[in-house]
């Protein structure tokens, strides 16, 4: 049978080596691990657990290697298994035997672990900074359209018109969780491992707030077998991620459906669109599709760690090597997916005139009907049965509301007068809606404008946030 | 082919029913329901939006509702289909058409949502409670075994010794993250969405801020559309308890190797245990391997709700009535796990004598020979060399590392002295690792100084959250 | 603390009962034990295990109970944890010490798993069942609609039109594959692990084969520890059910969207729809939204138990009790949800005057008019191009291509001739796609009658796959 | 705020680019991608679709490029999007414009589909060779160590006795079902979904019948909206990837526990272990680790694919794109990890002498005393009792059951006689269960003939069913 299958029992060695090497992806976590190393070294030194001389050449050369990675003429090699052993090796092959002495006082389960801290708190703050732009995006489409007026839909069923600024803002409110529960995840990214050593700490006398303060950690790992388990902050970032992307896949839906002939509501713009191969007349909505098919992905990650870390024994499991490619992925996705969301929809073009017809063209004033009645003084449960009475009359007589006559209300109750027109004109619906939260025109005006004092604010935290981090990479 | 498919499709209009009543499951909300429209009542009397009176003779309709509810005698009927409409069929039963008021400036949509934060919040704070309770039964298992040592382990292998205390401690570490984790999921369950009525606000001139003093929320949702559609909190939720159960199923992973004749190092009670129907020798660690499995359920749930959601317009869609049961097994599997788990330890009797003699039969003690020799002034990858070449050494003859003599270490190095034996002495070998978050003796006993009062702040912290929520339930 | 946790804590004896016990959730395998156990005593008392006039005591017993069970009065009790030792200490009970012989040579492990194997097996044929059902549905729908002509979508965007008839089969074929599938889950459902003791045999000279023929079993377990740990028959039988729950969101995403004021193209019926508690106008297509919805949950029943079965070792494990109520709320989700889909397309009024009228109203006879061109001699790609000029030019103009003049084809390429109208007639476009699988009429018709007799094929198999089953319960 | 979001927004053209370019990973499918356009046509020319000569210059082209995809040398563009315009593109740069003649009758969305059943049956059935090569290295192992018992666990307890031959046919069994399971996927990859065109078939008359022949696919799809649209086929695979997955992470768990100092019952080979980076002593099972934790990434993969398709509308839709890198994903992951797994059983050393002194030392042999005391007359409910009070005894004396004396039996039971040690001896205890699928010696030695046969069996499939696939790539 060697035929099919003999190709690959031969090859068996170098798939294990292939298998359990990291290196093809965890080299993107370099210039994190150089600068734990900085950080270690220079606490090595200050503690005198190695000669100074020797924390100052090691972190001369480290700066070196640094340089090249950042210039990407750095030569990770497979046969050094993960990104530490490529940058130790390196070191050593740079300023001789000393480097070995970085290695002091720690073990690389502590180090990765750092590593992935540093990374994914970059990558949380940089989320967020582009979840605020999106914010942005959504804010300027608000303004601008703060007279057009939408079909709000349950069921999608039409229900009650809406301001299109309104619907936009839902999305704002999505986002605006997003981004304070990424804050709460960056609370338990922000914790420093080094220090765990293998899983029981160190016999060396090693200063773990120094490290933290130089590295920037609001805080330490309490015990060293938990710090060196831990994954708990990959899983939360998925699970905030996964949301996220649920929350973009909601509004891709919802485009692709706007942009559908049959909705009409919106244009997308020919650059996040594309044609048929065999269809001439084809504009297709492939960036919200594809926006929308992604979400698939993150979910996946996210479970695929959950799967990872069940029933796991204490402490360290080469399993847990298998948490980074989800962690990339998912951040790449996730940014990748908030830039292109923004510039879709800051690019795409409001059909205002189609629009303006199609909210004339439903029963969703119905509400408002019914709560005239109630403002006339019949309770909300008869109200609600006369409107469906008259709806179902409209259906039959091909007319809508605003359609009917006088006559033709006053037939159905006897509360109907002449101020019921004005109770049912579209924009009189949306403004009647004058509460907290509603659609009325001055509260989402209102509402604008605590966006813009929001993402302000936002603005400052991001600066803020971003100062301790290497963003030059 | 009537034999055997007929008697499903005769039953096609009841089982529309009994697909689309959530009713059997819903129930589990009544008393939330309630509150919630005891303090939209009050607010509608307040607001002069109906009469006063009436909203007096609603409340009273209510309370009474409430004490049938709370005495499980309320008669909840399938035909009435949800929660909702078996309250308010019920309160205009009682008290007449007036009844039919209650549900004025207000939609199903806005109410069901606000009875679902209300149960979580209190269901949130509960587990939080009981999750300090297991904290201070590890901290009295930490405490009452301070002396007890046991291998530590990564990749399965045995790494280092450590105290069973921290072994203990680093499960504290993680629920004690799980705890301020759901802290953090509460800020974004304590929203409320009354007012947003079916998706746009109301027509009527509402109060949303006395509703949420009322119900003693903290934010108002700021968006209608957003309002109705947000499943965000339960995601959160199930996020969370993920992660719990996740720490749980590491925890019973090892109390089950740790109760096997392999390993041996506790009994679990015959309270947590069962024997075999056929074979008389067995005691089986039932409940640990129960609540391992339980983990895939609860991730089951996670994973439901997110698929439900992906890609789902706004704003309410039935598909949403999905979102409750797999909350409330949620709700119940962890609260169910937490307490188990936290008997089980507290009954498990640690096996010291088998511990005391199993922590000197391995090679756990060779990290603090490689460091010995680096003290004496060998770089770390030398001593990592000669450290596993004596390993060997052992292993071929048959011994361990206190086993060897004097001589022998010497003829591995130059370096080793006679103080190479007080070195690798298991009490040294632990208490060595004196560093923040190490398993030295000291360390951990400050650890634990530290949790103790980390729960008693929590204990606090619960107090006063219970106080705004109807516990009688 | 105790005012919050206190009374958790203090039922935990009583929550350890509940959360261990499984007579809540396995009682449904109730007719399955005993159908299990009569085959077993049987054999024993076949193979002399036991006395002959104790077996059929014990036959006896088993029958009254199985009868006690059908009529739904035999009381299962918490306290005897599990269905298989209800069933047993009421046969003790009934018959005296005799009924103690009944569990000689098995254990509740392969007894257990046997009773899944046999629960599973009818569900199956029975979901087969209903799907055959559905199928003969659509082809109805097909048959009555055969000159129904809708558009067809690539991403949302019209496309191509299709027969209606068609539409419908493209979901016949879906089901289609989801019966082969089942069928083949069947074979390995259809094995038998009774035998196999608690996980090495018996030492009981027992007949397997035996006790397979008597259940109908076309297999035997071949290895005693694959046969009480294997839980693949309900992964399997998940995945699958999992396949037809998404096919059955897909139909019903359609539906929703067909119902909306925007598609038109159906009517759902009264009995599938509900109304809104506040608007009057609403007529919310709900069994479809649920139905959608109910996919998520059949797929966390699904990663629940791989979750579970991850990482477990050999054989049973406790863990495996978690293995019921998933595959449970499977079965009666995907048997609802069918039966549920079948009776509202049934039902549903396809809008005929609508659709005929939307069909003209676009540009999905474009392609049509390339492949015109590229029988005029024209290479595809350029023909390609020709029509996306004239869709332009078209757009401008505010026409469709039946609405341009011949001077107008012409204009774009000399190539058009006065049969370019009867190349771009909807129905000629349809009936062009004459090619196995095309929506062309003759080939639908076709497919239609394929169909039929497809499912009179399917039809005898049920009847015959059905025979072997106790279908009284 | 430009600083931290700038970069990406400003790149945003590239990024739209990136993210919907599938050329980066689709080129995998270029072979299978040639192979189909190759059969399309050489049909073309066959129907007289297009000239027999532009058709025979088509297909040189064709193979030009096929060489050149072999032979690593074809130069994808990213700017060509994906797999088939870079084909395409690059055979009209060759060939001329005749060259565009090729897309004639289909569309991207029937040819994308027939790349990817090509390429999975092709995948598929060399995992199940692989699969096949497993078992013949169970199969030896089983053969070679027909003698050697093993403790058999339920629980994580010591149940009964088995020969680990016995156990290692219990893989053996799990992976025949993996198998069978794959063979089953085949019928449904094996559909031919080229003529489907861009949804609704093709005007040129076409023969699908002739491409399937010359494409070796045992079926065609009877609908053509159903042809594009499904994706079952890759979810099929992936349930079947996620299932095969589990089973070698339950059998890598268990090789995990045996290589820790508390089993001891095997050791892995250097070649599939790895030292650690701090501890000399340490040797640790990291091919094992890893593939247990390779499980959760094909899970994810799974339930990626299973949340885009959710409440997906027919047809084709972009979301549909990211079927390819999920499908990829498990298809490595799961050829790796059986090629591995494989490796490292193969390799790995049975401790026997460490195994024939485990297997004395505890009460696996107590179903048998029970089972004894039951032939000589006691029901076996009390024969249950007699041996469980044994236990205890043996506990306390601190003995095992072979350590008693007669009269210490006699004690308990005046049933037992001499011939009790006999019972209990760890061989007659196996070979007593001399039942099919038992442990008992000639059980298992007539189950490894029975494997040999089915691989071989297995063996004439695999050549027959690799005959038409192209496997030189």
């Amino acid at each position: 049978m060697k035929l099919w299958g003999g190709r690959f029992t031969k090859q068996t060695d170098k798939l294990v080596e292939s298998f359990t090497a990291s290196i093809g992806f965890d080299q993107r976590l370099a210039v994190d691990d150089i600068r734990g190393s900085l950080a270690h070294v220079k606490m090595l030194g200050a503690c005198g657990i190695i000669p100074q001389q020797d924390a100052d050449r090691i972190a001369e050369g480290l700066r070196s290697i640094l340089a090249d990675v950042k210039a990407e003429r750095f030569p990770f090699l497979v046969e050094n298994e993960d990104v530490h052993m490529n940058i130790e090796k390196h070191l050593i092959e740079r300023i001789g035997p000393v480097g070995g002495k970085l290695h002091t006082g720690r073990s690389r389960n502590d180090q990765v672990a750092t590593d992935m801290h540093l990374y994914l708190r970059r990558e949380t703050k940089q989320i967020i900074a582009l979840l605020v732009e999106l914010q942005q995006i959504l804010i300027e489409i608000a303004d601008a359209n703060i007279d057009v007026i939408i079909p709000g839909y349950t069921h999608m069923q039409r229900a009650q018109p809406v301001l299109f600024a309104h619907h936009m803002l839902a999305y704002f409110g999505m986002f605006s969780r997003d981004i304070e529960r990424l804050q709460d995840v960056l609370k338990r990214i922000d914790i420093l491992p080094l220090g765990a050593g293998a899983m029981a700490g160190t016999t060396f006398p090693i200063d773990r707030e120094l490290v933290a303060r130089e590295l920037g950690f609001a805080r330490i790992y309490e015990n060293s077998m938990d710090a060196v388990s831990d994954r708990d902050f990959i899983l939360e970032f998925l699970s905030a991620a996964s949301i996220t992307m649920m929350h973009i896949s909601r509004f891709c839906e919802e485009l692709i459906l706007w942009s559908s002939q049959e909705f009409g509501f919106v244009e997308l713009d020919d650059g996040y669109s594309t044609g048929s191969s065999i269809m001439p007349q084809k504009k297709n909505p492939d960036v919200a599709e594809l926006l929308r098919g992604k979400t698939g992905r993150v979910y996946g990650d996210l479970f695929g760690l959950l799967t990872i870390l069940k029933g796991l024994p204490l402490t360290y499991n080469k399993d847990l090597q298998e948490d980074k490619e989800g962690m990339f992925d998912a951040v790449d996705t996730l940014k990748g997916s908030v830039v292109l969301l923004g510039g879709m929809i800051r690019t795409m073009v409001i059909r205002r005139e189609h629009l303006a017809q199609t909210v004339k063209e439903d029963f969703s004033n119905a509400t408002d009907l019914a709560d005239y009645l109630v403002r006339k003084g019949l309770p909300f449960r008869q109200a609600h049965e006369v409107i469906g009475k008259l709806v179902l009359y409209c259906i039959e007589q091909g007319k809508f509301l605003n359609g009917l006559t006088l006559d033709e209300y006053v037939a159905h109750s006897e509360l109907f007068g002449t101020d019921v027109f004005e109770a049912i004109d579209i924009r009189t619906v949306v403004d009647a809606r004058d509460v907290h939260g509603g659609t009325g025109t001055k509260r989402v005006m209102k509402a604008i404008q605590n966006a813009k004092e929001r993402t302000a604010a936002m603005g400052r935290w991001i600066e803020d946030a971003l100062q301790n981090e290497d963003m030059e990479q």
